[in-house]
């Protein structure tokens, strides 16, 4: 909870216990519905239901859009059937289906009994979009305009439709088949004169994805145009919803979220971290921790075969930390960015030839710089401080191995990403985890190859 | 470049040397500037300038926004004087700002001599507020009502001021000394009387930030209240400003990105990808592959120290790859999702006691089933096929040490970012690769440890 709510709960809790429920009501009305969600979510059970009757009807259907499932569950068990009913339709389309695919069926089929056959039918729909999918997070409460409206009909229209409708600002025109024919917006409308004509006014190229894109497109459409609403067209060119700004916000928020837990070797989960129960974050967890530990005793195998190398030089053996980490942490760094400039839709495949060129002039200079530095700490701390006798040739090996070993492990880095969007993979999956465990092996087999050609 | 556009940019380029000025125009004036701002990036130098003199004057404004600045600076110093001025006039504050800031002070100077006195003064204090700051991104232009307003005034304030602002649809009411007193939105001023007053429908309570505050709190702000605006207020709670959506889009993109590329041991920058030099790019990355380097030898220097143990037991050896890869992929999982979570807001610095206890219970569960998985593949496979010779007390050694390396890297992996807010510090610092390296300190001091105890 955020810190200045705290007051606000010991206050309310005393209100309720204390049966003040004016109070208790003054104090919710000077809130935001996100606030007073969060206040009721950390109410004992038994005063979240009493608090939330206090809420005026459209207040209360935007409050208990933002609770979390286990409190919305908890609450539409102690509900009225008009309960029901109030937050059903006081919800937008698109928060009445995330609410339905969290609950368990049987609460489902209360709140559908409650809504009406029409409202059902999108509801359903809705649930049927994929996951992640631009249909997923469209809202089909929008402001249709035709062509043959006149300025004033279109405000008398926007006005009448206004309060159901998530966005009024951007005004889509369709034709009798709901094709998409244009856009317009409410600062155009204003500009215009009141006798003119939709279809005169409106813009003809409007940017639109399909019901089934992935709403990374949506992000990067967004992001690109600086759009504050776009349109999702089904496969027959029909208009059949729009995305708005605030969704797009969750969507980058999550997207980002998803890949940087990708990349740390976490199964993504879209629960907030303090709510998720500890056997569940384990879980996300342990399937990654024992694929890379049975990975990496391919690591512990060479160690093991090339023995003798190593009790013969005190110097490599000391090596092979530095080596491996170095190696990990060169390749983490082409990978993350790889993935990020994919994601974002800066990189795209046939770029390949481009990102390569440049990895590999970038990994001479940090294999090169890397090198010095070792040789330099080679000869000064290590033979003059330290008094560990190091050979030229051990010198030799261990200089070259680093420069091989990076610039191994940024082509692999840079390459590994692209290979995972160019097979339909994510590329987030192929992140320093991964990469390391590759270089790891890699890294020691030239440590051990160079050493026996030079040793 | 987004494939699309590759063919329209082959006719351009042939339209222009075929000097087919018209049908380079019509091409142009069918496309976004920002697609437009792309082509044009793509065109020779010498193409570039009489291809951007064929665009509409607004269009030509807000196109040049959108240019790298390195394709600004070159077309500055070709343009006219006049030319100038019309960009000058055409970009958004906060756009002519970020241009201000990219370019050489010579271009900056003949820039500010074509903009009235006031705007200059908008402009320089725009400059002024400090990187990553509310004040940097906001907008000086939007729509202020007053109380005492009726709707219809309203309206007809806004249809004249409509053109020049970046949004019009939420307008914030100022008292005489431009004391941020409500806000309302042109949905609210739609559905009301013509009559109604300003002051009656404003809504009092507003969310707003002050010019210092970091963008992250921006962006925290519009995901958690589902805002389209924001306004800003100086220290003297005088409104200066406002942020729209679209720059919260672009600030969620850019902060994910600086805290994934800080997360993989990259120093941030905000230029593309593939824009940036080779030399640039090394520079982001060398420091910390030489720190992480440096500090990596301390595990050279552990595991030379302790050879004798080593060469005691095969199995030891083989196992440290394991070990340390384990280790630092586990305190990986929690520093990461820890970040996030800071960054994100979902958890505070006093959660800590709660998270310590979370991550603990998870990194027991995890660091036994490792230690579980480890012994079944030393008494199975290592034992049985490769016929290595592993006694019970080598196998509880190194069961031992992977269980008390999971709960350390687990719960340092969590305090870390935690104590790194505390201290003022981006958590996204104490991400994979510092903590890794710590934890292979960790590792093998516990290793040794444990060995030298019951071996």
């Amino acid at each position: 909870m955020t810190t200045w709510l705290i007051p606000l709960e010991k206050a309310l809790t005393e209100h309720l216990a204390a049966a003040q429920f004016d109070d208790a009501r003054t104090l919710l009305r000077s809130l935001d519905p996100v606030d007073i969600a969060t206040l009721i979510a950390s109410l004992p059970p038994e005063q979240a239901l009493p608090a939330y009757r206090l809420l005026p009807k459209t207040t209360a259907a935007h409050t208990f859009a933002y609770l979390e499932p286990d409190t919305q569950e908890a609450l539409l068990r102690l509900f009225t059937t008009g309960e029901i009913g109030t937050v059903m339709q006081g919800l937008y389309d698109d928060d009445a289906a995330d609410l339905l695919e969290e609950l368990p069926a049987g609460v489902v089929k209360r709140l559908l009994r409650t809504v009406s056959p029409e409202h059902r039918r999108t509801l359903n729909q809705l649930l049927r979009y994929p996951e992640d999918s631009a249909g997923s997070v469209l809202t089909t409460e929008f402001v249709d305009l035709k062509a043959a409206m006149t300025v004033e009909a279109a405000f008398r229209y926007i006005r009448a439709q206004g309060p159901n409708k998530e966005t009024v600002y951007t005004c889509y025109v369709t034709d009798s088949d709901r094709h998409l024919q244009g856009v317009l917006t409410v600062r155009e409308l204003l500009l215009a004169k009141e006798t003119a004509l939709v279809g005169d006014l409106m813009q003809r190229q409007v940017q639109f994805v399909r019901t089934t894109e992935d709403r990374e497109r949506v992000a990067q459409l967004f992001t690109r145009y600086d759009l504050m609403a776009l349109p999702v067209v089904d496969s027959e060119d029909r208009l059949v919803g729009i995305i708005t700004a605030d969704d797009v916000m969750d969507i980058l928020q999550e997207e980002a979220t998803e890949d940087i837990e990708k990349m740390a070797a976490i199964t993504p989960t879209d629960k907030p971290y303090l709510k998720t129960g500890v056997f569940a974050t384990y879980r996300t967890r342990i399937p990654w921790l024992l694929l890379l530990m049975i990975s990496a005793t391919f690591t512990g195998i060479i160690i093991t075969r090339f023995e003798a190398a190593l009790t013969a030089s005190v110097a490599l053996t000391a090596f092979i930390p530095m080596l491996m980490g170095t190696g990990g942490n060169s390749g983490s760094q082409s990978s993350v960015t790889l993935i990020r400039v994919l994601a974002l839709g800066e990189v795209q495949l046939r770029d390949i030839g481009r990102v390569l060129w440049k990895e590999l002039r970038i990994a001479l200079l940090c294999g090169i710089t890397l090198a010095a530095a070792v040789y330099v700490k080679l000869q000064l701390v290590d033979r003059l401080l330290l008094g560990v006798a190091v050979t030229t040739t051990e010198a030799l090996v261990i200089c070259l191995t680093l420069v091989a070993t990076v610039v191994c492990a940024k082509l692999l880095g840079c390459t590994l990403p692209l290979l995972a969007k160019r097979l339909g993979l994510d590329p987030a999956v192929m992140a320093s985890p991964f990469i390391t465990t590759v270089v790891d092996v890699l890294s020691l087999l030239m440590l051990f190859g160079t050493a026996t050609l030079l040793l």
